[in-house]
């Protein structure tokens, strides 16, 4: 039976407990529950009250096909409400080879105690001096980790940014190769990690055992099942392994909602510099890699290894929206840049969207030009510096910096900035990012799906019909993905194969020895989404902040000319329950 | 008939046009209603949207004591609630004069525009070239505008925090004597000023007339006995005269609700250093000044002339307030280095509190030592570099620096930073603070007066009963002084005079040739903050934001060893309507 592992982060503590209460959940479903029962809704984040929760999903640590997503859940220091984000990397298959449902750090030391890495074997928990990676980036913590603990133990560990408690903190996770490059990005979790003073957590499963199923031969023929119907759709077999998630540059920027300088536009002028088929392009000129998994069992392996003009390599991990953030928002035209901005995020622990965005933000107020990704890279290396303060500023993401620099065009929900959709021509995700328990966030319902690629669905993405009841669906769906431990990009397949949904819930049924049918699937989702609402009701968010800002009601966006036009009451219809 | 003067500062144009439905309307009244019915809820506050009104109130410009208050309103940057903050100095009566009942900045020009100055005569209305004085203190500021526009011209200015929008910036007002020291603090005004690219307004009243009066035999009847009982006053006529409102600080200290080191403990070891009692002491010494009114027809003069060693001027418009923020909450032992902490802020054109409790988290925070006032002096004039950070950081407020520099201590409500009384120990101004329309504010229902200073009723100030029902009919109370451009501090006198409500509502009938009773007394403040509670409900603050930082429901404050007990649902007992 699985465990919850609590450490707590005060008095280096820790104990092992029966899930109790939390026995059946995973993934989001688990972390989301969690932090409603246990984190007090109106504490700061950064607070002893605060808890980060990392859970394994229902799916991890069995063979099925992309099932090895850790969830981060805490409340968030960056939108005051519940937060769940998701990583690629190993860990999450090594803390489920260990047995561990669950881990979470609990309390806080005094702002000034030490930092100190948690190492996780299957003997138990030790805690270690984290002081020779104190204020390095995560990819030198990276070597000197896999230097004392060995190239197969998996790291989950914050940057600078995070040590600094900056709201814009990531949490970065080792891939495959011991690269930092995978991240629970979004939503300030770092900082929390930080304000319990844990620079890294390692986590070697030498001596842990595969899972077990109730049913393995039932596992096998749906697993096997579930393999074919990813290799089999178009996206998740041929799009994404051939061009990665920028794919999406080219499809997006012609469907006029690819947003330019802060989200003045919804058309880019230098598309073809940084588009994902440029980028194929140049990888495999220079000899990279334009496929790679995030995690052992993955089979879309979206992920590319980006190298430089020599062949080095520079990043992976390197997502549509991170190369919109700098090339379209920031207007940076030199993908090379923006690879290397992209890197620095991951290396100084920050959200590339964001970094990204606020960088954005920095140029509307004047404070370096539009486009100029080497005062931007110079920008992020601020954070470095204890005694600058502009770093701080940017590490503190789109509000903050708007607020910092006087600029009065806020591209937020709820504290969080908006992903490389513009919602006002693709509004269906607009939906999405006014409604959803987390601040603007695409993975959260991602109705890019029915609005642009069509897959799904075809809602018209510059109407309003149909979008609601899209955006509800897919959030519902989305719920249930990260409690299951997927790739959220499974949902491509998933919503166009008839029988995927029921494959999935034979590998559930098959593992846990429960019947979990397509009905449970649904509930699941809807019983998470309940939860987060619930909390973001108690820590005094309404339905009046589930809405998008106010300028996108009134500035047309081109080439559609189209303002952003549902109302309160229309957007409260995506809510569940 | 009075006229309210509408700028248009984007294209630099004017017009004066009738009251229409604001006729009868006057100071906060005035401001929050037009907020309300012209500024859209859910804008940003430094959009082109958003408006800045400064309003005379009903018995502004006539001969009643203390009744020269210049109230200002906007949605504020700080809050993103409605906002009004009014201020002393002679702006108030020199609108008056010129028959003018409001001034309305309304629209934007481009965020690089030049900055202007606007010069108000009875001629009309003419804008000027600011770039003299942009980037320099008000001080400086003020010189040039009386050398330019004669020293009996009055001012309304920004400093270099709101040139800069940063959110703790104030709007300054010239005192009688031509100092920038009386300020419309609060709330982040001075930032929406700066997004207007307005750096001053000058206003000379030459050539303009006296009010006129309804009943003038009846107004001189109840003015002469409204400036008796003010005068008979022990607060009024003696306490305030006698030490300023300094006065407070060994009474507030005795009293255990004297915050210290950000809200840790209500006692603070060396107040003795920092008394009304020491103030006045060391005033008297050097040969400054010990009473002084703000505006012309003050009978108060709780206003001081504080010198330096060598007898040269410091400040004036030193609150207790101010005291507090630098000497108790970020434990500065020196009042010289206090006294120009307070000049500092004027100049620079920033709230003291906002900036004072700011100063305290950059402490919490380790970015400068707790106590150290010369280091503080100095962080505040980063504000003057535009490509300094720090500055703008701590130019931004309290909630700004706590999440800039990771404290998660943070005594703000609604964003807006915590005055000098700490709400455990003194639950009737938390009650305030929490329920106000203004964030954390003690002017919107000074329950110090019952809890603390026994004036106006006795109520136990640990204790639960009768806090509710006092800050409710002291908010209500408030906002009618408000809207009649009266000083707060006559509240004081008003709430032990058996006929003070009636003299005031005579003053008004024979002013305005109206019946005004004391029913419409309160009705006046209740209509206000209905206003004011419609815009936020707007804007989308709901009763969850009606409370205050859940530390303080934990930490016990010495010496009582209090913490906040009281419910959400409790606290809404204070609302209107």
């Amino acid at each position: 039976m699985s465990k919850i592992l609590r450490i707590n982060t005060r008095d280096r503590s820790y104990r092992f407990e029966e899930p109790g209460k939390y026995a059946g959940m995973g993934g989001r479903g688990l972390t989301s529950h969690l932090v409603l029962n246990e984190v007090p809704a109106d504490t700061h984040a950064l607070s002893a009250d605060n808890k980060i929760v990392a859970a394994i999903g229902l799916l991890s640590g069995t063979a099925a096909a992309n099932s090895g997503r850790i969830s981060v859940g805490a409340k968030s220091p960056l939108t005051g409400t519940i937060k769940e984000s998701n990583s690629g990397g190993n860990f999450c298959q090594k803390l489920a080879r260990l047995d561990i449902l669950a881990m979470v750090l609990e309390d806080k030391p005094a702002d000034d105690a030490d930092f100190c890495n948690i190492i996780i074997t299957k003997d138990g928990v030790v805690f270690e001096d984290a002081a020779p990676i104190v204020g390095k980036g995560t990819y030198d913590s990276m070597d000197y980790l896999m230097d004392k603990y060995g190239k197969k133990a998996c790291s989950m560990l914050i940057g600078p940014a995070g040590e600094a408690c900056l709201t814009a903190a990531s949490i970065q996770f080792s891939d495959p190769w011991g690269r930092p490059a995978r991240a629970a990005g979004r939503g300030g979790l770092g900082a929390v990690m930080g304000s319990k003073r844990i620079k890294a957590i390692v986590v070697d499963d030498a001596g842990g055992e595969r899972c077990g199923y109730a049913d393995e031969e039932k596992f096998k023929v749906a697993s096997k099942r579930w393999a074919e119907i990813l290799r089999s759709h178009p996206v998740t077999g041929e799009g994404l392994p051939g061009f990665g998630t920028a794919v999406l540059v080219n499809i997006v920027n012609e469907a006029g909602a690819f947003p330019t300088k802060n989200f003045r536009g919804g058309r880019c002028d230098h598309v073809s510099e940084i588009s994902g088929e440029k980028i194929a392009e140049l990888i495999t000129k220079r000899g990279g890699k334009t496929k790679e998994g995030c995690h052992a069992g993955c089979i879309i392996q979206c992920s590319q290894n980006y190298v430089d003009e020599k062949g080095e390599y520079v990043t992976s991990g390197f997502e549509y929206e991170t190369v919109w953030a700098f090339g379209g928002n920031s207007l940076i035209k030199d993908i090379d840049q923006i690879a290397a901005l992209d890197r620095a995020c991951d290396d100084l622990g920050l959200d590339t969207i964001e970094t990204g965005n606020a960088v954005a933000i920095a140029m509307d107020g004047g404070v370096i030009p539009w486009g100029d990704g080497v005062a931007a890279h110079k920008m992020l290396y601020r954070i470095l510096d204890k005694n600058d303060y502009l770093g701080k500023i940017i590490g503190s993401g789109v509000d903050f910096a708007a607020q910092a620099f006087g600029v009065d065009r806020v591209p937020t929900v709820k504290g969080q900035s908006m992903p490389a959709y513009d919602p006002r021509a693709a509004k269906g995700i607009g939906v999405t990012y006014a409604t959803t328990t987390m601040g603007a966030d695409h993975t959260a319902g991602y109705a890019i799906c029915q609005n642009l690629l069509k897959v799904g669905g075809d809602v018209n993405p510059l109407g309003k019909q149909g979008q609601v009841e899209t955006s509800k669906a897919l959030q519902i769906a989305t719920a249930t993905v990260d409690a299951l431990g997927l790739c959220l990009f499974v949902a491509f397949a998933v919503l166009d194969t008839a029988d995927a949904a029921q494959v999935i819930c034979d590998m559930v049924s098959a593992r846990h020895g429960i019947e979990f049918t397509p009905d449970d699937f649904g509930g699941l989702g809807i019983s998470t989404l309940k939860d987060e609402l619930a909390f973001n009701r108690a820590a005094g968010f309404t339905k009046e902040d589930d809405q998008l800002p106010a300028f996108m009601m009134k500035e047309k966006l081109a080439p559609h000319n189209v303002v952003w036009d549902f109302t309160t009451e229309e957007l409260q219809g995506a809510l569940v329950g």
